[in-house]
């Protein structure tokens, strides 16, 4: 069955997302030409068959953005909006919550993953409501003192994970974890 | 010369402590006779020469607290406070700041390493200060969801850190950094 996982930056502080929502240099590690990062790309894309976004991940063009997975992209959404078909893919809005949002992309990905794709508001969701299956966090060595915060207002349930894997890249520790069902 | 190190357990979501100041299971893997996470512990009483800690990390127990480490124990306090001895080591309490704490620890440590031992806010000062060498965190894969976060009032400046180690042990992953001097 297809795997529900989240995947993201995270310095060491915890940010996915610099102070005043840049960058922080946290996705150096996707543009460095490193073949340990290169084979989490490689997997990526392999095994990817539809993406889960927030509104704000999304970002404000009307024509949405340049994607890298040429797979459809779930965007969750508060107002019903038409589909956008761009370079081969579909961004496709969602307005009746996450879980509508995963029964639609297990559909379009079949045999393949669902990526849950941030921003940490939609993580969080995903998190609290216990439908991921994996995480998989790109430790960027690096405290950025603020920003985007992933973990937090996940309530006090206690939540545990495996180890599954670790590979050890220059710019970037690529840690995955299975959720432990409790 | 002698490093200068933080070594704390932290949960996946940046926690030393958990809510309500209970241990959140974070150092279970202190207590897991694994060959791994011996090989750390092994390394950690050969290293450290001397340990910084918090007011608070020292407690409220008259007499101190029973520790593994038999080196003095340099404790933060806003008030001159007599030494303790106990059990072939001695609690310091230092009054004038973390220069002083660490110039008297180095002296302490000789040839040997002084750990800073938490909890956050002794950390955190610490990082701010400029004064560490290095960091090891044991990583724990659980969201506790609240509690003590090792990572924050760190201000805006990033700091940024090189992966020296990685130790795969099963309830934690041991990772060490050095602190990149700017």
């Amino acid at each position: 069955m297809a795997t529900v996982f989240l995947d993201l930056a995270m310095s060491l502080d915890g940010f996915i997302a610099g102070p005043n929502n840049n960058d922080g240099g946290l996705h150096e590690w996707y543009f460095c030409e490193n073949h340990k990062s290169q084979q989490i790309l490689d997997e990526l894309h392999h095994d990817i068959g539809a993406m889960i976004l927030g509104k704000k991940a999304f970002g404000i063009q009307p024509d949405g953005f340049d994607t890298p997975y040429k797979v459809p992209h779930f965007v969750l959404s508060h107002e019903a909006r038409a589909t956008i078909s761009r370079d081969g893919m579909q961004f496709i809005f969602v307005s009746d919550g996450i879980k509508s949002a995963l029964d639609q992309a297990k559909a379009a990905a079949g045999e393949k993953d669902v990526c849950i794709a941030g921003g940490a508001n939609t993580a969080q969701q995903f998190l609290k409501a216990g439908l991921l299956d994996e995480i998989q966090l790109h430790l960027v060595p690096v405290l950025l003192g603020g920003g985007l915060r992933l973990f937090e207002h996940l309530g006090s349930a206690r939540i545990e994970f495996e180890r599954t894997r670790i590979v050890e890249a220059p710019l970037a520790t690529h840690i995955r974890y299975r959720v432990k069902k409790m």
